[in-house]
């Protein structure tokens, strides 16, 4: 292939697409399975429930301290699998790329998408590139859809919580949404912060011994607080939240104090909130703690009837209460 | 839900996006076993080997004669599946959409999705949508994976694919690239073209049944000529087509004489190929004309072994050969 840039040849379904697909795509997503000629392809799945789930990402600038759109394409679904309590097998893949995007970079993020798979044992079973036209399309779109299998009859979910159930984190949120927004404002703010991108596989897999486990859910779009109403919207219970004991790091809060943030409504793309039965709470902790994308997991809240409308409440390291509203204003739009 | 246009708050994760995906994608994709809370959900599925298939549609106008974007992106994926010898049984569903776009177009379109997915049989049984910055993106991308199953030991592909074999095709080619093209270039010639963009599905599964069918296909992107090259590509065998034999319509003829298209190169989206062993070439029209899109199925070609470079070779009415060549220039881009 000797282009350097995207033209609308390559979505066309002939040689440029074809050349695109063997000596780009295929090359760095090798999977022997992966049949480039065929309009479906058998996915050979172990035994247990199938599940699916789906996203799409469209993530400005495309590249950011600690992660791309491409590895931020597969933890998206591989934590969704996995926080829905299933193992990822494959993964599907669409691409909408800009006419005129530059193939070297095209190649980068695939091969970061590529070392992705690779880290969270999935393969890209599927794929399908559109080239949009000059001028639509903010460079790179992608789409995946995850298949996972699930142990049969697992109960896990927002109908098993239960009042007097506990709510963990396992680490501290809002990296990704803070380390993307200074990638693009280019503050000179940067410093050491870094998206916490990561597949949340080993923490999801952690807790599915542990009994009394309710529920997990990843806090990305909406961060933490929307995780919260979530929760508390199915549940019609209360859920009491304490700042101080909510894991935010140093550098987060500065930049969010300086720019009036709140890092409870920035997303992570590498963290996992968990909603325990009461006597669970110590295991669950001891097995993030042991984890390396776990040592900071911390209790920080718990579930209690209400009288009124429920509620996800805040209580302030000086002893105040505020209700975490659910989200309106997108405080940063385009964060996955 | 008061709003007419997409803002780019319909993405953010929260009330805005909760209210779009239950009062409008939830009620128009009603899916008992849609959870619309859940990150991943179980799709229960028959015995036999699943089958993944994905595809990205960006066709513009978004609506056109026969069709929409909407609809094509059920039809895409099913087709897939169906070609495949699966029987498709769920979809995922990623939406991308430009700030400002009309929530009536929207959905307009959504319905349209739902009306192709009842039609084929299959659930919505996750989606996500996402919001691009006003002037990027050509106002609505989508991104379908389908999931399906086929007979486990099902031999159907280009590996089973034999000198002297037959070509069939189910129907005339070209109807959807036509009708696209006119309806985006508003030549005022649009008479009774229409897409054919439909459900293969039925098409699919009454070849299943016979003996000697090898392989199927679609021709979407590329047409005819592109499947045509396909074959040779994958088996080294040449493919004689007799160019009057292959069904055009005459209106389609004629806008293609007029503009210097060729019909064989337009996107299909409601036709199959198929490979069929000699003897299996009667029984196969047979079960294709008794059906409603199959009433002017016609063997087409024939494969033979080379002792060159292996081609696409069309004879002419007048007793000509030309060589169908791997198409390079799109003549019609953004078809599907």
């Amino acid at each position: 292939m000797q282009d350097t840039h995207v033209s609308l040849a390559h979505g066309n379904g002939g040689r440029y697409m074809r050349e695109l697909i063997e000596e780009l795509f295929a090359r760095h997503l090798a999977n022997p399975r992966l049949d480039v000629d065929a309009d479906a392809v058998a996915i050979p799945l172990p035994p247990g429930d199938v599940l699916v789930t789906t996203d799409g990402f469209t993530v400005q600038p495309l590249e950011f301290p600690g992660g791309d759109i491409g590895a931020l394409a597969v933890h998206g679904t591989v934590n969704d699998l996995a926080v829905a309590g299933a193992r990822p097998h494959y993964l599907t893949l669409n691409v909408f790329v800009e006419e005129g995007f530059e193939i070297a970079a095209l190649e980068r993020i695939v091969a970061s998408l590529a070392r992705a798979t690779r880290e969270a044992g999935v393969a890209v079973a599927a794929g399908d590139t559109k080239v949009l036209r000059r001028g639509e399309g903010g460079g790179l779109y992608l789409a995946t859809t995850g298949v996972g299998i699930r142990e049969p009859g697992r109960r896990l979910g927002l109908r098993e919580v239960r009042a007097g159930d506990r709510v963990l984190v396992s680490g501290p949120v809002g990296d990704h949404g803070v380390a993307v927004m200074l990638a693009r404002e280019q503050f000179g703010l940067r410093g050491d912060l870094r998206s916490d991108a990561a597949t949340v596989l080993p923490l999801t897999e952690a807790l599915l011994g542990i009994d009394g486990l309710r529920f997990m859910r990843d806090p990305t779009r909406g961060g933490l607080a929307t995780v919260a109403n979530e929760i508390v919207r199915a549940t019609g219970l209360d859920l009491h939240l304490d700042e101080a004991l909510i894991p935010v790091r140093e550098p987060v809060r500065a930049v969010c104090e300086m720019l009036g943030y709140d890092p409870l409504y920035l997303a992570c793309e590498g963290r996992v909130v968990a909603v325990v039965a009461p006597e669970a709470t110590e295991g669950a902790l001891a097995a993030w703690r042991e984890l390396p994308g776990g040592t900071e997991a911390a209790l920080i809240g718990t579930l209690s009837e209400t009288r009124n409308r429920a509620r996800a409440i805040l209580r302030t390291p000086l002893g105040g209460e505020r209700v975490l509203e659910e989200l309106e204003d997108d405080p940063l739009p385009r964060i996955c």
